[in-house]
């Protein structure tokens, strides 16, 4: 019988331990989790603060209960300290303090991510007892409740306009606070192009956001009326002050554990694994947010999304047992709700396709989600990369309003992109058609047909 | 100069004549269309009934001022009489009743198809004049309108339970009506199996349909209380009255045009044309209802719908213009919402796929669309079939609440088998994710994963 570990109660982790346990139940599966609550939802802590989650127990995907009902055993409050790599054992920190070692024949480290304060001045010696949150666990997320509960802040500073601080500005706002939202940028949600992250921004703004843009937050430090941040915005000296600030601006894989046992670090200072998520280190897997991103069209870079997670995890679990599974590479397809609006992008932008050294073209157009005549029809914005060589579809980025079906629309270039079509072979797709949600040529056809109209009148590649 | 007659004002024709302007605006394009109503929706039909859609006018793609900014020239109520191939003229009838012959260079037709009465004795005779109507055309809408408005019919009898005729009946329910729904199979419909059509049949009974399945339809004669249609119910006698009775059982190629000019007649007694949308006869081409529709999975077939007219009358325009544009191949991808559920399929069902000799399983499950947490998650139901030899995605059909994505879920399995995608590589798919919207394994994924591991509990090749 194998014994598995998988350490760390979060996507990756849990993916692995329930694959592992899917394919082969005569497996002992141990799931070393550093808290108290595995397998919760970290993209939905915003949705807890929206009012939409209640209680928090909801954002569990599974309970303890569901987990162990699969037959892996939970280890909580439990730290992993060191892998006697040689040794295939796992030393760990137990609830009462005391070490322990665990024996492994495989072992699949998925400690994730932890949050950056980007070197912010200050910020880092302040903590949720002063007013000043990160948002990357439970543990942040009570703090962040006990501090609005306890002190009923009615301003807050967030620093950062990515996924996690727009769901979060629109959660202050849904609380009657007043939000100011700085963003380091020349726009919000820069995985957008600035053409469709405006759309997101006046969202934003309509709803009493206010955003501040080409703003660098150098310091941060408690005044008599809260915490004030200063720094530059566009270039000239700027400070905000506000009784509660979030720093919501990314994260960097932790891979201290898997550095002490000799793995290597590449893309983002990210533990390098291969595409069958071995580390190197005889037995030991890695998946989630503390290792490299496999992109398909870019080769290895850090790009951690909790979707991503998912598949190495399962992609560890099944290998760690003997499989040959490979992870088929992420293409940073990524959606967000942000009050009444979604975006979503799949693939690369045209900067990013340049920086990969493709020769590729950009066109933006707009189409209604469904036929005109159908009420409650909305345009959806898009931007569709394609490489200008070949006509391969190398990325798309949708916004549209709620309801416009923009994140599964994201999911037809996403499959496509996975595919290697080119733009042209979108209008070849026999897509649904139905008035209600759709046009004869679906929305993601004419936002094609609109790029292969551009390149037909000027042929870059001519 | 190419002179481009394109026959037919709906999908087909004007698709034809659009790509043929853009694609060459010194292109003389002249479009004849039998009635006054050019490029109408008749797929959004429906939705005028249900008051959704008002003024009729607004059911068009494009009005005629649109049309004829492109620069083609439409001669309405014009009615194309013959064709004589070799001479390359088209004989027409005149709005004011004369005959009049145009020459062209290239010749498009795009007739569509007429519905069919599926030779229910006594209904062809009668008219709309007797209450008993279809609804194929926008005379047919106006008929419909003027009989729901001057006779204020209570009751409605609707042959056929296919897409129009579940729109239909939700159409009479929002106008007050009762509809007794007669269907010849088991189950609504029947594009469905009827483990995923008995759930629309739930909606319809929920909204006060009398849905009556396994019944044929033999007769229908003008009574006093109505129109008495009678048949066999379950083999037995069976009979009901109703003030008006709508007839959508289908329709049938209106070929007559081509076959005497020459062109031959394939599956479902349509005209054969190659994958360029070419007849055979020289300089004529045809696209839209009235031809063969080439599957990708099943090839040559019958298979009518709008988007694959658009498709087609496109690459008819293309290649009537000299180019070499092929149609890449139908895989009858449908979506129909019926009140608050949404209905879905591409490519194959079980019964389909082993009729074309394939090894096929299919595997049902369910899936929330968004995570349960955030307010508003739904299952969606889905069966998924697959070739049990290869592994290949053949099939999918899903069944959820309106809002839930249904359609555009759709989209990424159509997306899939157009590539020639596997069951398995749906779940390497990097599709989109926000939890008011999705789920970190996407229920496209969760579906395909379900028939994955029934298929490695009961190995159907080995």
């Amino acid at each position: 019988m194998t014994h598995l570990i998988a350490i760390g109660g979060s996507d990756a982790g849990i993916s692995a331990a329930l694959r592992a346990r899917e394919l082969d139940p005569a497996t002992d599966v141990t799931v070393v989790v550093a808290d108290e609550y595995p397998n919760f939802s970290i993209c939905g802590i915003p949705y807890y603060f929206t009012g939409d989650v209640a209680p928090w127990q909801s954002l569990a995907h599974r309970t303890a209960a569901d987990l162990e009902a699969t037959g892996m055993n939970l280890r909580l409050n439990t730290f992993a300290t060191s892998i006697d790599v040689a040794g295939q054992r796992l030393e760990v920190r137990t609830p009462d303090g005391s070490t322990e070692q665990i024996a492994y024949d495989e072992l699949i480290v998925g400690t994730g991510a932890l949050p950056s304060h980007a070197g912010i001045t200050g910020l880092e010696q302040l903590t949720a007892a002063d007013g000043v949150h990160v948002i990357h666990s439970m543990g942040d997320t009570f703090a962040l409740d006990h501090d609005l509960t306890a002190r009923q802040p009615q301003s807050a500073i967030i620093v950062g306009a990515g996924y996690v601080g727009l769901e979060m500005a629109e959660a202050f706002i849904a609380r009657g606070m007043t939000v100011t939202q700085l963003q380091r940028g020349p726009e919000v949600l820069s995985t957008l192009d600035p053409e469709l992250g405006s759309h997101v921004r006046a969202e934003l703004e309509s709803h009493g956001v206010e955003v501040v843009l080409n703003t660098t937050v150098a310091a941060g430090e408690k005044t008599a009326g809260g915490i004030t941040v200063t720094g530059r915005r566009d270039g000239q000296p700027y400070s905000a002050i506000a009784e509660l600030v979030l720093v919501v601006v990314g994260v960097r894989p932790n891979t201290e554990l898997l550095e002490r046992a000799g793995a290597s670090l590449g893309a983002g200072r990210a533990v390098v694994v291969d595409e069958h998520m071995a580390t190197g280190l005889p037995h030991v897997w890695s998946a989630g947010d503390g290792i490299i991103t496999h992109h398909r069209l870019l080769g290895q870079t850090y790009l951690p999304l909790g979707t991503t997670s998912h598949k190495q995890g399962r992609i560890a679990g099944e290998n760690a047992l003997g499989g040959t599974a490979r992870f088929a590479g992420s293409i940073g397809t990524q959606a967000v709700k942000v009050f009444d609006l979604v975006a979503g992008r799949t693939g690369l932008k045209q900067s990013e396709a340049e920086h990969a050294g493709l020769t590729a073209a950009t066109v933006q157009s707009a189409a209604d989600d469904h036929k005109r005549y159908y009420p409650g029809a909305h345009p959806i914005h898009f931007r569709i990369t394609g490489d200008s060589t070949d006509g391969r579809l190398l990325g798309a980025q949708l916004v549209g309003r709620y309801g416009t079906e923009v994140s599964k629309r994201v999911d037809t270039y996403a499959t496509a992109i996975y595919a290697g079509l080119t733009v042209a072979q979108l209008s070849e797709l026999d897509l649904a058609y139905t008035p209600p949600l759709g046009s004869p040529w679906d929305a993601v056809q004419v936002a094609a047909q609109a790029w292969e109209a551009a390149r037909r009148l000027s042929p870059i590649s001519a």
